[in-house]
This record gives C-alpha cells, structure tokens and sequence, in this order.
C-alpha cells in the first residue's frame, strides 16, 4: 500500500478478488455457523476471550478472510482440535512437543539467536530452506496457540530461500549479512504481495512495493514468511484487531500486549528468531515485556518507515513512531540496528539523521551513572516489578562493580502531566477519522480502542493554532524532562517496562512507563529478568495510592492471576543516545545475566 | 520574552512603563506633527518611501516607541539632517566619510572579517571596548542611512565589554572563542534586557532572558549591541515593521531584503562584523542576496532556538525555520558554526540532533558533482543573475580545476508546485492568527504580508486532518526531490539566490528559490560574486515565459532600476550535509575568488 493510498477514512473494503479465494465451484465460501453464531474455522486457534462480534455482513466479510488464511496451511500442520479446544495456560511448550517438528527443526528453531543462525547459515551447516522451514512450521503451531499472524506464506518464502541456497551453491559466500535469515513482521509493515491494515478490517489492502526497511532487510538477504497481529488501530497495548486477540504463551488468560502483540508472542513462542515492530506509547517495548524477551525503539527518524502503512495519522503532527527489533538477545537488537545503519538510509529517505552507530565494545570514559526509577509519581508498580527492581539494584549494588557504575534513585519529572498530554496528542481528530474508518464496515469498536480515545473524544477536531500549542507544550515538557536527567546527574535510567506484568485481557489501560519516551522521543530498551509473577504477591501494607489509576492498577492485580508472566525492565537514554544506550547495556550485560 | 509568552493573539500591547520613558515632566511624549501627519523623529533616518501608516491611536504609540529609541542616540552620532533629507542613491560610502568615526574605528569596522577581529582582540591589538565603541558607532550611522536597526545599546556594550577587557587584564587570556567579539541579533531573537516582536506592534516585550544561542555566543566572550529589523510578521522578504522600512545600501530605492534584512543592511554597511539571523523561506539567504554578504541557513534543528520569540507559530507544524549567522566571509560561517556546536547544544537541548561539524580542510573522496540551475523551470532569473550564473559556470569549467569539480545543468524538480505548497503550508491557520494580532493595535497589514498570506486565506483555519495531509503531500515531495538528486547524481547545486537583484520596495513577491529548500529543509549558502546589475540589461530576445509569474518577473525588471545591486549565488547540500557543504564551499573558495 502505498503511503498515499492510506489515509484510514477512505479506503474501506477489502479487495474482495485478492484477499478472499472462491471456493472449487466458483462462489464465495460463507462458513457461518449459524448456530453459535461463531465462524467455524478450518484452522481452529486457542480464543479464550473472543473479540467482540460486529454485524452480520462484517462477521461474513471477516470469515471469509480467516478462511482464506486457513486454507493455505497444510493439514499436517494442524493440532489436535482437542488441544486447541482444552489448551493448558502455558502453551510455549507444545511447538516442541506436538510431534509436527522435526529434531533438526526444533535445534534451529530453538538453539541461536539471529547473529549465530546467520553464522550457522553463513557456514553452511543448514541450507536457507531448511531454515526457512523450521520457522514457517514452528510459526503456524505457534498460531494455533496464540492466534498471533495475520499472513502466513510458507510457499513464498520457501521460494525465495530455495534462490539464496542457490546463490550460495553459485558463489560460495552468503547474498548479504541477514542471507537466510528468517524476519517477522508486524502487519501494518508493507511487505510486497502482502496485504496490510491498521488492525481493523477497512482500508485492508495489498502491497505492491516493499517498504523501505523490509527492502533493506530483503537487499541483506533477510526471507519473509510471515506478518504478525496488531490491536484494533494500532493505538494500544493488547493485540486483539479483526484476526483475532493474540495470547500471552505463557498464560492464555493474558495478553500479548500490544501493538507488536503477535511479534512478541510468535518471537516467545520460538516461531521467529528475530522480528520488526514499531512504536509510539510502548509498542514494541510493551509486548517485550508481556513476552520476556528482548525489545529496542530507537529515537524516531533513526531507522526508516517510508512505505509502513502509517497514512497520514494526525498523531504523529507531535508524536513521532519509531521502528526497531524484537528479538532474543541485546546482540541481535545490535546487529539489527547496525545492518539497517551500514545501508545509509539517510541518503534516500530525507526524513531520517545520518546516525553513527558506534560499536557497543567501546570503553566508558567514566562509571556509568544510572538512575533508578522505583516508580514514576504516577503509579506505583504492581509486586513482582517492584521484586524486579529489587533484583536489578542489588546486582548494580555489588562493590565488584563499583569501577563500572554508580546507581542512584531517580524521581520521574511529570509523569501524570505527561500521560494527560500523550493521550490528548495522539488524537488531534477526537479519534474520529480511526473510529470511524473501524465502523464504517460493521466492525465494531473495542474496549481498548475506545479506552485510548476517550480523553480526546470530547475535545473533537483540532485545529491549527491548538496543534500548535500542543506542540508548544511538548517542547517544553521535553526541556524539562531534559533538565530534570541533568539536575540529577543520570547517563541511563532503568525502570518499569509496565505498570506490572502482561495484562489480562482488556486491561492494559495504563502504559505511563513507556508513552513517557515517546513523548520526550527517548530510545529505550527492555530486558527479560529472572522474576516471574508469582501466586500470593500482596502490596506492602503501608501502600497509599498516588493517583485514582494507582488505585486501579492495585484493584487489577488483587482481581488477576498472573502467575508465570515474565517481568522485564527497561532501560532508557536521552534522545538520540541510541548508540551510547546500547554502549551501556553491553556494560549491563554481564552485571543483569543478559542474553 | 518566554516562549509561552508569545502566543500571537492574545499579548497585544507594548509594555509601555519599559518601552516609553517619560518626558521630565512626568507625561508620556506624543510628538506628531499634525500638518503633515509624520511624527517628526530626534534621530530622522532615510526613508524614500514610508510603511503605511495605521491608525491615529497607533500612530501615537509607534512614535513614542520610536522617540524612546532616538533619545538613547548621543548628538555626536547624529548625521547632518541635510544628508538625511537628500541622501546619495548608494549610502554604503556614508560611514567611512561622513567624519563620526576615527581612522581607528574605521579600520576596526572595515579591516577584518570576524575570525581576523576575534585573533586581532585575543592577542589585545585592541581592546573590546574600542572593538565595541567603533561598531556601536558605525551601526547607528548606518542605521539613519538605512533603518537596519530596533534596538541599539551602546552603554550595555561598553559595560560589557569592560568586563571582558578586565577579565584579559586580570588572566591574560580571552574569556572565550568569541572574545570581545561584537554580533549584530535579529529583532525576534530574545537577549535578556531588551525587547523582541515578530515586526509589528502587537505583542512587543521585554525579555528577561537570553535565548539559549545568545546564552552560548555570550559565555564565549561576544559583545551584544543591537537588534536588527525584520518584516511585519517576519514572514516575507522585505524588512518593512513598525520600526521602518530597511533599505539597501547599494540603493536606497531598493530593499534590504528580508525576514533578516536589518542584519543584511546593517553587515553590509560595515556596521556588524557578523550577525545572527532565521531563514523559514529565504530569510537569511535572501537579505544575504540582496545585500552582497556571506548568509548560511543550516538544516532545521542542528543549532538551538529555544527562547527565540517564535511563540507558537503554526507555519512551523510542516516547515521548520533555522538559525544562522550572516557575515564577510566563508569561515567565519564555518567558525560560528563550529563555535555553537562546540557548546554540544543538543545535550541539553533535545529539539537539537547532535550534529559532528568536520573540518572544511578534510579532503575530497572524488570531484564535486555539481548541478547548475540555470531556472528552476517556473521562473527565470532577471538578467544579471544569469550573467552571474555564467560567471561561475566559466570559471567551474576551467579544465584545471577538473581534478576537483565536475560541472552539469540541473532539472529543478516541481519549483511551481513547491511554491504552491509551502504558501499553504505556512499559514494553516489561514494567517488569521497573524493578522489579528497585527491589526488589533490599530496597525494596517502591509502589502507583501497580505500577498504571503492571500494564498492559504481563502482555506481558512485548517485541522488535524488536512495537516496531516499537508505534512504527507511535503514528505512525498521531500523524497520525490531527494530522488532527482540522486538520479541527477549531483552533490551540490549552484543557482540563484533570488529571482533577481534586490526587488524595489514592495516587490518582493518570489522567493521560490529560497523557500523551495525549506521545504526540502536543505542547507544553503550564498555567496557575493562580482557580478552587479547594470542598467541596459535586458531579456533575451527569445525568452518565452514560464509563468505568469516568470511574466510578472520580467516585468518588474523592466519597469525598475536595480543599477549597482550586487549579485550573490546560492549554493545548496542535501539535507543534513551541512558539513560536507563548508567542505565543498572550501573548494569552490578559490575557483570562485570567495572571501
């Protein structure tokens, strides 16, 4: 889709002829079961929590779509429908029990991050299609789970594997750095030949052209093969859109988070090594976290989105998205970032900074000062973050590493101001050019979209001079935000990643640890910890709640069981400090146990 | 003034108790002379022809406003009235010959470009008072030959320049890279202490602190002296605001140029060694043109303007404006630059990318691929630009310099459309906001803002949505343009500054050749040549227009008479290659016979 062509108002319908196949006698398969109302799917997946139903004629237009993404997988790569039906609330472990992948499938899968399966590819121990293979089967399995893609082209991809192999075989040397390599893609990612939305069933369309980064990516010998579920406008924290509401792996009564939802999942599942999401309130650091794995937003304009479905959102007059890697370990995101960086994207797309990415191996002129954020004013954090923290400053506070760095607390500026104003800038519209492009097909709008909206609902459209003001006032909250590091001496702060651990389903109402950076434009990071939720974790008895959402956050936990969820921190630097932060997590990397 | 004091509407109003001193006897003065309506003036200044006058009310303030500036002015300095009333066509000879200034002020005002006066007072050839006390004097001279200025304060100076004599006394060493070195500020621009406007009346105050450049070029020992004028709303080419119209000093019957056009008249007339000044259209490089000197407007945010008067400025939702200086020569350009960066501005202010600045010195990697412009394909250049252009293509094409330079004719891509675009672009409130606030003081719209405006107008105040649109319509210009760049495979680009010399007063309706890089937000330079208009000169006898407004061009040359106005070329880098510019600028130094 070209930028153009998707402004969310406009271009409603699916292109019925490409996204939907005919069935062998000519007509157009209409697979409602009538009964429960519910479309039976050929390719059943784990929905424990459905998203909520629109009208008829859009539950038609939405089975026909599901249906034609099951009819591309092969029935032998289908679970048992008793599985599905009864799943446990850990489901990351069948992809390597369910019988469907091979032993060899399961160790590529399973056993290297990118920067080793690229060596393992480079060196020739497996073939591209080999690679390819194992991720595209584990990746299907991983769906059925967590209902977390949204296009699956094993066919496609094994193609343009089988190409890489035989360049290999002609050249003895791999295409490029990524040859081979398997990449996920959030859907809203134009990948040519794909199609692409904004997590809700309008404006659906094919690509015809590579975005930018995906071009890069496939230039450097990256294989596609699959594209990953996002929330219903893309504008919150749980992954549930028109394809379905995407799980946490570890707990199915759990989300994924969101907006780069399926990438976590599919990434924690081991369906992918290595994937791209973007990020304008937490995008790609929230699911992370939700996940347990690895997740960076650069400092926007660093890496290239020319050609990502973005259209024209009114959001970014002030706040700008950001793309990065998600992934299973700080190398990769490295890797990532440098091979994207060694194409100088800056001298064809004028949007982004020429950005010297300098190598993470380079010597601290002095300790590393960090700040510590127990929590932001705003929310206190739920208890197995607070254990997290707990974890990461005892670790930091060992004299061992006096030489390496100097921790301190550090009070968060403007926390409640901050998620008052995001919330406001994200929809200079009153949010009515998306919630009307989602309602114009039947689809109905969810909780959480309606949620993210309703602060600017009421303010309706805005106009030139109060977007001004806005803009105004952004400025000098980041002078501020800026000073407030200054005063108080910090190089990086390491915090919350989230209020607390994956949300249960519709509940990821509060993302103030991480619009916080986006707002000021900060790049950030999230690391997995050791910590998982736990049964039983109560408040400290002397809690007193900071704010009326501090008070729900603590009703949310006391009402849910998070057991297994995983707990990551983030660990943030100043504004287009992307290469000093990723200097300083090498340094973190060995204090924390980092991958 | 702070930022948030500058909202355009609702600050009307001088704050008189600071602006206006009483007479001796207590009452506010109020010195229009009612036979002819004009308020005679204690300090009279050349003006061949008056902005409009507003109403009585109006009137009255605006002459004691001025009235306040003129009692600040010692007799000594006063020019014959007889001169003022009947001055010469070319004024720029005034200062050196009219007998105010000692041969050691005139050497000190004429002798040196910036880099030589700062080595000149480091090893205490002078001291920063004389350095200080010639160009005070030399600027209020110019200043009644061409109403460069809006503040003047010689005391302030010379008590600042004490301390810094005082500190070279008492270290023997400068304070500061800029020691002693006096700059010349654009009016907008806040020095604590002094007052600021946006060129009209309306919502003129007082700053209390300095603007984060005026802060660093303070701390590093430079001299501040006087504000520079600017056009009512500093959103044209002509420097015609409740202070007066600015003049050329090559002919008085021509402008000065504009938004930065004090500075340019002001430098010109030796009467600032190096200046500051803001380019959102053509600001610094037009008046830079029009004037004969050295102007380089960078990319947007490589230096800071936090605490300029921009308030909150709609326009710059899609277009953003730069700072930068305005001087004698190439390196002192290079060395303001260097100066400000060497502040490492971005640290502590995070609208600002960390930008290295190399050195001009660093070797060429292959020969400059040079595009020239000889029109942009909407509007050709009045005749002695064209002589200029040839001018520079001969010497670019001199087989010894084939090792260095590669010369060839550039297409400009889509000059009409980007004219079209940016005129909406700058006023997406409809210039309402502008507007009211300049005519709520009883102050009448002057001609060329009412043109500026007229295009967007008729669209009135534009919302979140059709920004949105216009910020999409600039990026896919932005790399439509980068494209032809590349395919046209030049590094930089030589063409007009403007579409001829200086315009005659209230012409200034084209700056296509400026405004179209803002749009692309590339840096540009100009450079003098010794090309000047000559009367005589005509079209060629071929020529077809473009244009209406290539019609509209021809017609202004043909009905003015420009004789004597210098020409000046521009030359232009892709976005963010403001270093590699200098370097190039380097190498053209000597082809070019450059200063």
């Amino acid at each position: 889709m070209s930028v153009a062509s998707c402004l969310p108002l406009p271009h409603v319908g699916v292109k019925a002829g490409h996204l939907t196949p005919k069935d062998t006698d000519g007509t157009y398969p209409s697979k409602i079961d009538i009964s429960s109302g519910v479309p039976a799917r050929k390719l059943p997946v784990v929905q424990p929590k459905s998203v909520p139903r629109g009208t008829a004629s859009f539950e038609v237009m939405r089975a026909s779509l599901l249906d034609a993404f099951d009819s591309k997988v092969p029935l032998d790569y289908h679970l048992p429908r008793e599985l599905i039906e009864n799943p446990p609330t850990d489901v990351s472990g069948i992809p390597a029990s369910c019988g469907i992948l091979s032993r060899d499938e399961i160790e590529i899968t399973e056993s290297y991050d990118a920067v080793a399966l690229v060596a393992a590819l480079a060196e020739q121990k497996y073939t591209a299609v080999a690679v390819t293979t194992a991720f595209c089967k584990r990746a299907i399995i991983a769906h059925q789970l967590t209902c977390c893609l949204t296009s699956w082209f094993m066919d496609e991809a094994i193609a343009q594997a089988k190409e890489l192999d035989e360049y290999m075989a002609q050249n003895g040397k791999p295409i490029g750095p990524l040859h081979g390599l398997p990449i996920s893609i959030k859907e809203h990612i134009a990948i040519r030949g794909t199609s692409s939305s904004h997590g809700y069933f309008g404006g659906m369309a094919l690509d015809d052209m590579d975005s930018e980064m995906v071009a890069i990516l496939r230039s450097q010998g990256a294989v596609f093969y699959c594209k990953t579920n996002q929330p219903q406008s893309i504008m919150h924290l749980e992954s549930d859109s028109h394809w379905g509401r995407t799980l946490n792996p570890f707990n199915i009564h759990l989300s994924s988070g969101g907006s780069t939802g399926g990438e976590a999942a599919l990434i924690a599942m081991k369906g992918s090594v290595i994937g791209v999401g973007t990020d304008i309130g937490g995008s790609i650091r929230g699911p992370s976290a939700f996940c347990g794995i690895y997740g960076f937003k650069p400092t926007s304009n660093i890496l290239p989105m020319r050609g990502f479905s973005r259209g024209t959102f009114p959001g970014e007059l002030n706040v700008l998205a950001a793309t990065g890697p998600m992934g299973r370990s700080l190398r990769d995101m490295d890797f990532f970032m440098r091979s994207i960086l060694s194409a100088k994207p800056h001298l064809t797309n004028p949007e982004l900074i020429p950005y010297p990415w300098s190598s993470i191996e380079a010597p601290l002129v002095r300790p590393l000062r960090i700040g510590i954020i127990n929590n932001d004013g705003f929310i206190v954090p739920q208890p197995p973050v607070k254990r997290a923290l707990s974890w990461a400053k005892a670790l930091l506070s060992d004299p061992k590493y006096g030489d390496l760095v100097e921790i301190k607390n550090l009070k968060v500026l403007g926390a409640a101001e901050a998620w008052d104003k995001v919330r406001l800038m994200y929809w200079p519209d009153g949010g009515q050019l998306t919630t009307d492009a989602i309602t114009s097909t039947g689809e109905p709008v969810h909780p959480l979209t309606r949620s993210i909206c309703q602060t600017a609902e009421p303010l309706g459209m805005q106009n030139a001079g109060s977007i001004s003001v806005m803009r105004d006032q952004r400025d000098n909250f980041r002078h501020a935000f800026a000073k407030s590091w200054t005063d108080q001496d910090v190089d990086i702060v390491i915090g919350p990643a989230f209020v607390g651990p994956a949300s249960a389903h519709d509940t990821a109402f509060y993302w103030t640890y991480t619009s916080l950076y986006n707002l000021v434009d900060y790049p950030g990071a999230v690391v997995p910890t050791p910590i998982k939720a736990e049964l039983g974790e109560s408040y400290d008895s002397n809690y007193v709640p900071l704010s009326d959402a501090c008070q729900h956050v603590k009703e949310l936990w006391e009402t849910g069981n998070f057991e297994g969820a995983p707990i990551n921190l983030q660990i943030v630097a100043r504004r287009y400090h992307d290469s000093e932060l990723f200097r300083a997590l090498n340094v973190l990397k060995d204090i924390l146990n980092l991958a």
